[in-house]
């Protein structure tokens, strides 16, 4: 499937949840398959914390550019492309097209940078709502995501109840937890000492050439890495096996004869582990690609998402407003988003008597799963947007 | 109780499992009670990342100089220096007295840096053996530890059997996961990133002044930190609290008045959440007194250790050798180290049909939880030492 991306220019200011406001802004998206006649068949996938607008497909004469849930969407895929008009859009402050950091704020004539406003899961909802009154949709067959993406989901059905008739909502979480804000926090604090953050101003300007902070995204891209794999997954895919046992087999430099020595080479700043080798390449591919600032708000968007703050913590509160049918998914061994989280948000729906599906995948590759293909996962996607294809798109509305 | 350390040097050298050695160091240690007649009551306790020779008690005129296991250890205590003459030692490499990379490389008349050699546990036991012949200790009735410190009371039984009757290893492992190795790597690469590190050798020298790398071990503390507790724990303490609502009550600044708004401040670098005041407190205080090049040192020990593999990962054939009692103590919520490992060793002892006790302790305090006052976790060492001192140290000798 080819597809290329789009762009809309929005004129109007967007009031922010911070108070402020972004007074224009462009908004990067994809859609994929056609919109039926009814309008009825629209599936919006918002996305996670390094991901963006770019679903499904390649794009022409691009080798590797497939979309990040092309196992998902597409056509015949369990998010059917033949039957469902599928939408992704890049969310404000991101590095993927959509206006961030690293664009110049109209107001100023100079680039955002770190003052580019705070952005909320609630403020990108209400931008992917212009984006659909722009494409001429009122109302989501359903709205779908993974992880950060799932909160999008949930606060669809919360702030715009009557435009969403499902909510997918897959390895997410109603907040983070303090640990999950520790995590975040560790990495933020790992880009902004780096002293080429330049305080967030390191983009080049004023003749001053481009200061990136490589070496905080590294760091923060190794803790997310961790945090993104189960300790079952690490111990089976890595171990404690050396990276010199890997690349020349058994008959290493290094080893002494002493019990314990086989191998070792005795470094604290080398690579002496696979799993450090990993860690390294995965957090020297980030720093390449990423934005710092975007990172900070991204991040910032996770802490701050908690539906029931503004009903003392009351989640089945918070959720009363939601009307739509839900799917929620989870992955045993995932411990950033823990199945207990989703059986939170499960409970809280069903207090509400809302109409929902709940599944626990026993899975060994922790949050990373929700991207990974498992038939029990996808068939159950599948089955359930089959339902949705037969029952709802096809001019039968069950509303 | 009032406590002074004390310094031997070592003139010879000490040859170390990385094929090198160290031609002349000192290593820094603290007695408390008495050696009794037939030397039969000595305890040696090995110390983790964060701790010293400076076991218990305090120093003459400092306030706030309590030992860092002063609970667990002092005269009535659950190691009760009334009865066990316990010894502390300072670890070589560490930065807390003993030789260590801030100091001069007799070899080369300047200061070691991150030219100092790679130390394993393998190491320290030695020199800590070498210690005890200085103090004309040939066998001891316990040797005891907690995380690193266990597995050098693990590795005492293994290195010198016949020298140890006793050895309580409490919160450890056989060896670190890939999950640890990956969280040390990420502290080691945070501080070695550090411009201020200048490839190890940021000490005073030359008429350079010291550049000490404290963004990366603020990094290093905070990963740290993460790890030592449990999500419960951090739950319970933190949660979700916003730091000013915990300084200034419930009139804050930038509530808007929006749902899910009430007290944030939206900001990517201010402190939000009183888990990240209390991790960049952590980080902060760390930074000013730990060395940078001791703790890649000391995380790389811990990566290292691995007694079974000498043995393809047979952990039972490599605890053979082990003649010692043991006490194996773990802690419910101990992500670190959890339960699981230490049961490793306990099967792997009874497999050698060695004489084990081991409690697993319901505790919500993570890998910290061995350094906590907890009746059922003191009560159980107290009683341990008590049947020790009772039935060995009193003339009758069970070995």
């Amino acid at each position: 499937m080819l597809v290329s991306p789009s762009t809309h220019h929005f004129a109007d200011p967007l009031p922010l949840r911070s108070g402020g406001s972004i007074r224009a802004y462009d908004l990067c998206y994809e859609t994929y398959g056609t919109l039926n006649a009814d309008r009825s068949n629209a599936v919006l996938v918002a996305h996670a914390l390094n991901a963006s607008h770019h679903l499904a497909g390649h794009y022409a004469g691009q080798d590797k550019s497939e979309g990040w849930w092309d196992n998902m969407i597409g056509p015949g895929k369990p998010v059917d492309t033949n039957r469902f008009f599928v939408i992704g859009v890049n969310n404000l402050g991101s590095c993927f097209g959509s206006t961030g950091p690293m664009h110049v704020n109209p107001d100023t004539g100079r680039i955002y940078g770190a003052d580019f406003p705070v952005v909320t899961v609630e403020d990108w909802v209400d931008a992917q709502a212009r984006l659909l009154d722009v494409l001429g949709i009122e109302t989501l067959a359903a709205v779908m995501g993974g992880s950060l993406g799932g909160m999008q989901a949930l606060s669809w059905s919360l702030q715009y109840p009557q435009r969403v008739r499902h909510a997918v909502v897959i390895a997410s979480a109603p907040n983070l937890t303090a640990e999950n804000i520790a995590f975040n926090e560790v990495a933020r604090r790992a880009i902004v000492t780096d002293p080429d953050f330049n305080n967030g101003h390191f983009y080049a300007q004023d003749g001053r050439a481009e200061t990136k902070p490589k070496r905080g995204l590294r760091i923060a891209r190794m803790i997310g890495h961790i945090t993104y794999l189960s300790n079952d997954v690490m111990n089976a895919k890595f171990g404690r096996a050396l990276r010199q046992a890997l690349m020349t087999g058994v008959d290493e430099a290094g080893d002494t004869g002493l019990p314990g020595a086989g191998g070792y080479r005795y470094s604290t700043q080398e690579v002496e582990f696979q799993i450090e080798s990993y860690l390294r390449y995965q957090g020297d591919k980030f720093a390449e690609y990423f934005d710092a600032n975007t990172y900070l708000l991204i991040t910032r968007a996770l802490d701050y998402f908690d539906p029931a703050r503004a009903y003392d913590g009351d989640l089945s509160q918070a959720l009363a407003r939601a009307s739509a049918r839900f799917l929620l998914v989870s992955f045993t061994t995932d411990w950033r988003f823990s199945p207990a989280r989703s059986r939170e948000l499960v409970k809280a729906l069903l207090d509400n008597r809302r109409d929902v599906s709940y599944a626990e995948i026993d899975a060994p590759h922790g949050h990373d799963a929700f991207l990974l293909d498992d038939p029990r996962y996808t068939g159950l996607v599948r089955s359930y947007f089959e339902r949705i294809a037969v029952t709802e798109t096809q001019g039968v509305d069950h509303e």
